[in-house]
């Protein structure tokens, strides 16, 4: 029952990184408002902002036994993405995974459950998205999985999908779709652009989205 | 039933300035313990400190159409404060609508609901209070008011009150006691200032405040 | 009922010096994963790192009077610990009791409750792990007692008992304790450090841990 | 600052009787989907749904002093609504309260705190709708107010408002809307009857409110 | 993008009501622990115990249109299943949308949101589990899909899924997994009867697992 | 480190049932208001009313192996009392051990996680008061201990310690203050009695208890 699917797909680099440019809102709103995870997934710092790869953990509850076993499969530019299979809010992580992990070529932890040694993490520049903050250890004692589809803060991930992230939260975007939502992406911050210039001179969202009529169609009244 | 409230009236700005110098808990002391709005609204960054008059949004659920509508009604000093007529987390509010409302004039939000876009608003220095960060986008479907009297986060506030914000919170002050709420914030100020002096000599609050018979009253034993 | 115990023992202040220099996450390992305060205790700024002997406080609801007692008791070196006997946000402590609080040698605040002028505190430098940042002021009518055991987010405190804080959140060691286990964990500072730099030379946990055969017996399969 | 108000406007008793009868969820409806109560208010037991005039209690955390003072100010068929100046779960109420307050003719409590005694209440068929139910018990040391406005659970009510609860939650109805808002809720009652009638011979909302146009429109495509 | 998927595979009636019979615990038990839906989901009434197919809804927050779409879809057994894009404790459905989705042959309804009209759904028989119960309405303006893949509550479901529901919570357990995870299930309360009668008798799970010598091995110790 | 205690002090069995005949609140103020576990330990059927002995267990999280050792510590008239030694909802108990829990006399459980079987266990008569109901399953991996102190619910509890519970929620007595805090306890129940006479025949608490003229010297107003 527990696996480590060892050969996963990865998106483009070159795509990969231009989500990360993009951010979270926008991505989130060029792919339809879908995929973000909960917003109680917290960055550890501000000012991170990151995508890349998910090499995914499903592990037991205060149990990280798995994470030794995911950095392994670890390609630079992944992200390690981990899913309790019972709510937790243990601190799976520290300093020491952190070190091994960027060895390997990672580039940050979603983990929904707890992440410590948070001012060593910050120091080294290891961002991290977690449910909480704690201290609390965990043991090595339970099987999970690596690299198998897993709900993390309420989205569905499948291994390589990519990850995108910053100080607004976490969203996640199918491999197979990356290439065309940054496509979307993109042509989104190119009118967002333009409309940030109009409304920095003034001109209002009234009259820039022409909704004076619907609202009166509505019945909104001026008083 | 959806209606928008253009003429409303403003506190007198020098109170307003007042009211922000002398920071949300001495203004909640100074008018007798009221206004706060819950603990659960936190800003997006550290170190911001003002005051202004509320311009109201009652909006729907994840539907920020009625924040277009609040800053056509923004004069320069506003505050917009948006409450959402059911419990939403949903983003409202981003760099595009920060823009647009810095252009009229506008100097921070308060939004008992999601702001997304933080990296940039702080970038912009543009203080958000709010309930959560989360990119969910939002629609522009269903009416709802501007300056209506709203309950943001368990506080009642009318149009044009003024909304004082630090990094301890909120604090509403009825417009018409504004001057009065200001005498005595700054009154408390002056007394704090000497009652500090005295603390940091090493006086202990028991003399300054003359506690000890009133405790031992009560019966509190030293042993 | 109500009373303030004098005099109490305290650890030996180099050993609380070492505890600090440890951290939360080490210490608490060290003496067997017991102690920690739960994860909703957050510093009211980053980067503070330190230990102190508890002073005790058990206080009512929203009534910060044991506040005041419970300066007099201080000694430098010395950590407030405050639990509420029932649960509350209210704002118990801010500049005006940090300063008294400094000029008697104490150095930091422990509450599970509510802290109000985290920007000032933050300018003295004082820090504090609180449950919430609360404006709402308290009152002074209702007698606790100082120097007593508390339970204060969930851990069992005695007066005098080491406090060791930092960005991981809080924990508690045992005062008779505290020489043994600085010993534990000075050790495991020394195997992190060693382990530290065979994982920032690439070799996985895997394999420093010997963990292949444990895993392959537990019938963990690789794809 | 404290005051007890002794005279307050009641709505018409039948007006009252007939918006029990409607309903906590067509009430709310008939009134623009307006003053619901957070969704956290419960009842202590199912099956209660009652409707009466709010006389309200602003009361400090943990301290019931006020509720005494309240019950002399009930009349029949009057509620008692209880905000707490401060968060609090503390049991403010129990069955001795709630004895004194049958006696003078009051029929509930709305509570944005802690009640307890629960099962004696239950057995006295005395309905309570709280934010907790907690046996922490209270102080009788500060004042507060009865019979001022209050922010109750997120909602503005004024002393002589009508409440109307039931296992669906609380919802208050200004006294002077009270009796437009009956006939609307009283006309929405009736409507909701002949669809239920259409619904349950298998007729689709779809038809009945004549939505397939409008989905198509809007673009919902079928597979 | 918004689509009503109207040809879903379905389990067999059969191993669905078997799978009813075994329960929620068992259930998830026999399938490896996996399929559960948060915790916070739960029955609005006591002693439901039901399986059902899934007729799933991704609807808007607060916007029940797509309620109305799915009834459509629903054959006699099905159960819906509703997930918000966003956050939300509205109540999406009441007692009229219940008596459509009856008279259509529905079984039940697991909501990731609020439910109202509780009392009247209880007295019918309908049971539904959900994140909320609350008065406050929806509207009918955006599109959502029917039939998709959804997660709710933190689990993923697809479309034809059997939901198992009762006192315990909500389980999803894949279509084509069904029928042997009812031979598990049904092995499993076989083996829990006889353990039960052992347990009645007074002989203890340590000696029925043989669990003494693996806990001394692992070091505990008697005092 | 990790330990069972075989032999335990308990009260009086006649001390035990008396305070189970006083109830939750009575025995909670009888002994100066100490004692109450959080007010999130709910009970999982209303109408219990008990108290025991408490053999405490200290388990991991999500593993409830540590519950097989405590059975076999129980003698009749105990309550377990499990504490997780980090945050888990996870449903360490159900039927089956319930049924060897009770062939062995015990009376009852109080566990600060979650629970499940609750069907089975209502049928059963078998109280639980919890955190949580939820079927998420454990393992039987890690040691705990049984018959240590343990922080439940935020209130400390000694093996052997009287547990009293009912529908207000949970109460811990110290072992050795039970027999006097009964004394006081049905003392109070006396004196509430005669007060419910009084109240129930009209007279007001602010006569009872001479309230006025305090009132009147605080300041508060009547209008």
């Amino acid at each position: 029952m527990h696996k480590v699917v060892q050969n996963i797909l990865r998106a483009d680099p070159a795509v990969i990184a231009g989500l990360a440019e993009c951010g979270v809102a926008t991505v989130h709103e060029a792919q339809g408002r879908i995929g973000l995870l909960a917003d109680y997934m917290r960055p550890i710092y501000r000012g991170a902002k990151l995508a890349g790869s998910a090499v995914t953990i499903s592990a037991p509850p205060a149990d990280n036994w798995m994470v030794h076993v995911a950095i392994e499969q670890v390609q630079p530019g992944d992200l390690l993405v981990l899913a309790s299979t019972s709510p937790s809010n243990a601190g799976y992580f520290g300093d020491l995974l952190a070190t091994s992990l960027v060895a390997h070529g990672g580039v940050g932890l979603i983990i929904d459950a707890g992440v410590r040694d948070i001012a060593d993490l910050t120091e080294m520049g290891f961002p991290v998205w977690s449910r909480s903050v704690f201290a609390q250890g965990t043991v090595k004692e339970t099987l999970g999985s690596v690299n198998v589809p897993v709900v993390c803060a309420g989205a569905h991930i499948y291994p390589g999908d990519v990850i995108v992230a910053d100080d607004d939260g976490v969203c996640v975007v199918r491999r197979e779709d990356a290439a065309a939502v940054l496509v979307k992406a993109q042509q989104r911050v190119l009118e967002e652009t333009a409309k940030r210039e109009r409304m920095a001179s003034g001109e209002l969202g009234l009259d820039i989205y022409s909704m004076r009529e619907r609202l009166a169609a509505k019945g909104l009244i001026y008083e």
